[in-house]
């Protein structure tokens, strides 16, 4: 069978990813060093994404708010473990003028800042400035906020989607009276990144407890999501944090509580970004390039009129409008569905094959015969291939499909979820007993790793440092210890102590 | 009568517009220079704009992108006129890492970038290389690209919405095969831009084009809405520019046209930004506080429950969620009604005034007896006074109150826009006919000096300059040319030539 993409997965995974990115016309380099051009159908998707999300951050609760782009450098400086976590890697702004000098653009040595500026890697602590003042009392808490942003974390290897130097997230920021609340949030959140990436991205997750050497900096605990990619390594797709009181001592963020006392506030912070993109190309891309879960497809159904330059043209054009509006009156996932008819120029194929590598769900042809016939050539992306290597177009009639189209979407969202799920399930190993079979593991399965579960003590300081210094060598990181997973029977992999939790390990990006 | 705010727009209405942005909850200092926070009312108001302006710009073609936010200074350099208008005024980026040295946290020498980063200020350089990248064929135009995105211009006098170093803007950039359809562009996103203030902002503007020193750097027209606030001073809102083939001669924007020949494209670009926000402060504040339009207000009724920590509370709290589940049930402006009821706690009047300082067009108080009768105690942001001094409360029957208030909400979004037509329409002379009259106007118009409109010849050159450096003693600028009034009878008022059109002078932002 020939395929849409020129390269497969099977044969250089990296190489293809980036092959799906330029050729389903989601991204490019933009020619700034680590800063890419997110482009219509991938900012399209970025927007779904958005505006998904954002609803269930609203229905929790939270409010958004904008802080700004510039932290004074005097903020990190408070808290000594965060900078220690960030100061390697900040864009930093020292000057406010360049000069023509001698014909050329310099930077106006007069123009240096006081204090110079970074641009945020993430916003703590101008949020933390921000909740000092605005919580007094305990009836101002919790405080619950959320922002969307660019923020900057300077890469020296960067990955279109996965690590830019710029890049795209929401982070929530909440202030609580006391640790049992924080703690609350922390969960709540990691639980709406679960069911969001589940239900929207069609992309299975294990949500669970990072080790104590993978906490964000500054964190007394960090959760995350985590997927497994189809070339069998862990994508890190949202955090969530419990910051203790931390990030409140450094700012002050105090409250009086109901007896008249001055206490500090519990804060926590969450964040998912346009890495989750990175994701759903590695979990749904297949050798004819991306398939978009129905749910943020920017637009869910292609019309494709096969226009010939005759008189009959404007007859097919205006059967393709009547479909188009039955369609978008039809609701697929509880929206109204999104359909495109695409009159653009270019050849009927050349548009097909282009619209398959973006990953629409549904693609439908129409042409004389099927207008005549009052029926369309409907093809769908997640059954692409008929047995003979030709595309499987099937016909339907005109209204029948817009009946059907709305079920259709909603079952290629749950087909893919599915799919992606029983892919992952069978690439994770229970069996591993051994610190040689666990190493042998890994050297043979370079291709395709997988994760391994193992029973696990939970060891802290230089116990776990050296059990992380032993997987380094197999090129292993901890990935999280689930949280829905009962407590395993015998003893840790590592240390030999009773197991209190189950850990996964595996190779990760 | 004693009003909501300590301030009265007529007794100082700069320190008022402080006021009410602090006391409406819209913003505050952020602490970092010349950016703000933007708090979750302020922010909930520009989601709302964002949201409303964004179908707009959808519906007429365009499509989002997302470009870096740093520039490299050697784009810049390759647009002289570009660089002239913002070389003066840029974050600059020289370092990509901090270290601590003696325990202080420094920018590190050895982290120097080999070529300085520039905040983006505006992305016509960037974008245009893309644009390079992404025209080949006559077949590729128009390319219809918009952008949100927080921009950066280092400014010395900063202003909450008016003028920050930070601010937040849509920009949108396109090309095109020849000037006609270029210009049919600028024009169309001048309209949108007209219609959206007018419809959405409630906000009345002057479309029309600004004379030639106060183009934008290196454009070759540029047009813009022009408001005027209550004291009479004008406010840019929006522009939009025809660039010519500058930028494409720059980033070598070029395309094959139908006869295989290469030609250079011609560019245009238009935002608006958070500036709009300090527009419809001024335009729609009143010593009360803001008064929101209902198209873009977050919560467009707020239920207030009159509850007292007694037993029947909850019977209360019941009846609120059944008014609240019947608003939500009906549209206002072609969207379901947004209706928050506020639990919080704290004292009913406390919270009433925080609602109205924050311009909540409907406010619903309900306690015991309303509740027993089955009716609502209303009161509309827009007739908050009774002459008796005290707020206008009318009570209304729950159900027909609910199949009245989208009729309610858009008459007062009507009535937002009558009366601001109004005022302004009142406050533009037409019968200036000396230099000494205009600068007796001006002179005896300290406190609201309105508009002069005037009779022009479309001088250029020389003899513009002379006139914009007579007008600067007056303190007043060239607003612009009304695209929809007939030319005037008559000779150009600075010229004495033969007049072709008419121009605002006055006052500005």
């Amino acid at each position: 069978m020939r395929h849409a993409l020129d390269i497969r997965r099977e044969d250089d995974f990296a190489a293809w990813y980036q092959a799906v990115i330029s050729q389903a016309d989601l991204a490019e380099d933009s020619g700034v060093r680590g800063c890419m051009v997110i482009k219509p159908w991938g900012w399209g998707i970025w927007e779904r994404i958005q505006r998904l999300l954002d609803e269930r951050i609203k229905a929790t609760g939270h409010e958004n708010c904008y802080f700004p782009l510039f932290i004074p450098v005097s903020y990190f400086a408070k808290e000594a473990e965060h900078v220690e976590g960030f100061a390697k890697e900040m864009a930093v702004v020292t000057h406010h003028r360049l000069k023509l000098q001698d014909g050329e653009l310099v930077v106006d040595p007069d123009a240096r800042l006081e204090e110079p500026l970074v641009v945020r890697p993430t916003s703590e602590t101008v949020i933390g400035q921000a909740m000092s003042r605005w919580v007094q009392s305990w009836r101002d808490l919790p405080l619950l906020i959320n922002q969307w942003a660019n923020v900057v974390r300077w890469e020296m290897r960067t990955r279109m989607f996965l690590r830019t130097s710029e890049f795209l997230w929401q982070e929530g920021h909440t202030a609580h009276a006391d640790k049992a609340d924080a703690m609350a949030e922390t969960l709540k959140m990691l639980e709406v990144y679960r069911e969001f990436s589940e239900t929207v991205l069609a992309m299975p997750v294990i949500a669970g407890e990072k080790p104590e050497n993978e906490r964000f900096p500054g964190a007394d605990a960090t959760y995350s999501i985590e997927a497994m990619m189809q070339d069998g390594k862990a994508l890190q797709a949202g955090t969530s944090h419990y910051l203790g009181t931390t990030f409140a001592q450094a700012a002050d963020i105090r409250y009086q509580d109901d007896q008249g006392q001055q206490q500090l506030c519990h804060t926590t912070s969450w964040g998912v970004s346009t890495r989750l993109i990175g994701g759903v190309i590695m979990t749904h891309g297949d050798d004819d390039g991306l398939c978009v879960p129905p749910a943020i497809a920017p637009h869910q159904i292609i019309i494709l009129p096969l226009l010939r330059g005759k008189e009959e043209d404007a007859q097919i054009l205006a059967f393709c409008d009547k479909v188009r509006m039955a369609l978008v009156a039809q609701d697929a996932l509880r929206e109204p569905i999104r359909v495109l008819l695409d009159t653009k120029g270019g050849k009927p194929a050349v548009k097909r094959w282009s619209w398959v590598r973006r990953g629409a769900p549904l693609i439908i042809e129409v042409g004389t015969r099927d207008m005549e016939a009052g029926q369309l050539s409907i093809l769908r992306r997640d059954r692409l291939w008929r047995d003979d290597g030709k595309p499987d177009f099937f016909t339907q009639d005109c209204d029948a499909f817009a009946a059907a189209a709305g079920d259709m979407l909603a079952e290629m969202q749950q087909g893919l979820y599915d799919f992606a799920r029983m892919r992952r399930d069978g690439a994770i190993r229970r069996d591993v007993a051994s610190m040689a079979d666990l190493a042998a593991h890994f050297a043979d399965a370079e291709e395709k790793p997988g994760w391994v579960a193992l029973p696990w003590a939970r060891p802290t300081g230089g116990a776990l440092d050296a059990i992380v210094e032993q997987m380094k060598g197999l090129k292993i990181t901890i990935r999280n210890t689930p949280l829905d997973e009962p407590a395993p029977e015998g003893r840790c992999f590592f240390t030999a102590e009773p197991a209190v939790e189950t850990i996964y390990v595996g190779r990760a990006y």
